[in-house]
């Protein structure tokens, strides 16, 4: 059986002017290749109801699971919940649950519960919670649409609230060989071998250190032997050329 | 006259697996604000041909212009060169211009033209080149599509080959103030600042310091006076509330 599918959907303009170097859709990529879920595609998008809602359904529809980053704070420029509801043609109000555990937080350390905050407790209809232990404010997930929030170490702790209620299939196993040679001296060979091993993908990536140019190669796959096979497949054919 | 709009499609496994953090995106984003070229999306997909040349066809159908990086190096898994030529339909083959820039090349340097490093000469009918002053072997612009190296130096250089050919529009210019208070609790005011301020954008990041909250407020616009007259009305509102 194949493993389920995602996509990371990271909704900030912040992202697309260049001013913040995006990370939550790095660190999800790792631990979904942990738990055994293939990451098809990550799509940033600026903050625009529309352009948000049309790119939930487009992911939503091709992959078993679409995780969002971003917009669901208190702010005029928080608007992924309501984009999220207009994609799946949902209602979204204050829910009693989400506003209950955020008027406890906020009374326990003195804080006004004013109406941006209670913007946050704004979940659409027919969404279970994801929990937030940094700062309480949940997160949700709607059909197979899981919704976090954009500040990394929140983002974090809602993808650990989240991902083991998913089902996992076969973590992607990988090892990696590096080689002091150019990618153009190794290429004939490797591609005959990638060939020969049809149960794995064998990635190649340059990199030059010192003046000099090396390959990393990287074998991956779901069948421990096969990579095992494959990477000693390459150490025969790369372990007498010169570094 | 709006600014012209581009996207970015970063093609790797190894990115949608968590091995490497994408930084191209990142300065490529940075660049075209500079530029005056609003980028509206990015968007990263596998070593799949059918997957490139569909991603290819979809941002280039929305977009005034379309970045690429990676996959245009002489392995088997660099096969974005022939999914670009598929998503135009045209035919690819061994150009004699790049092929005759890359034998000076390699000859220089006593390095083999082997047939693995001839596969980056392989441009599609009716593209321009675009120069590489770091590694020679070229990419390539078809139609608005420009086919960038996925090595950060040679992506850069070509970035810097490509972009004074195009035409900007008005710089996204920027200003920023930096509150050492939640968000929640500039929301409000906020949210009615941003609404008497139509012609920029204003964005609102959070952050955590030592434990304590903080907000980045950024005014976003083309517009000076504008986005100047915004930065004001901030620094009024916010002057006098405690840190």
């Amino acid at each position: 059986m194949p493993n389920p599918t995602a996509a990371i959907l990271v909704i900030g303009d912040e992202i697309l002017s260049g001013r913040t170097r995006e990370g939550n859709a790095h660190y999800l990529a790792g631990e979904l290749t942990r738990t055994g879920i293939d990451l098809r595609e990550i799509r940033v998008v600026p903050d625009d109801h529309e352009g948000i809602a049309a790119a939930v359904n487009a992911l939503r529809a091709a992959h078993d699971h679409v995780f969002t980053s971003g917009g669901i704070g208190p702010t005029h420029d928080d608007i992924t919940a309501d984009a999220v509801a207009a994609a799946f043609g949902v209602p979204i109000g204050v829910r009693a649950d989400a506003h209950a555990l955020m008027a406890a937080h906020y009374e326990a350390r003195g804080v006004e519960f004013n109406a941006a905050r209670m913007r946050m407790a704004r979940i659409p209809d027919g969404a279970s919670l994801i929990e937030n232990p940094v700062s309480i404010a949940p997160g949700f997930t709607l059909g197979n649409v899981h919704v976090m929030a954009g500040v990394p170490n929140v983002f974090q702790a809602m993808v650990a609230s989240v991902l083991p209620t998913l089902t996992g299939g076969q973590p992607l196993l990988s090892q990696s060989l590096r080689l002091m040679r150019p990618e153009g001296a190794v290429a004939e060979t490797l591609g005959a071998l990638a060939a020969a091993h049809p149960g794995v993908s064998i990635g190649s990536y340059p990199f030059s250190q010192d003046g000099a140019y090396g390959t990393n190669l990287v074998v991956r796959g779901p069948v421990a032997a096969e990579v095992d096979a494959a990477m000693r497949a390459l150490g025969a054919a790369f372990a007498g050329a010169p570094e």
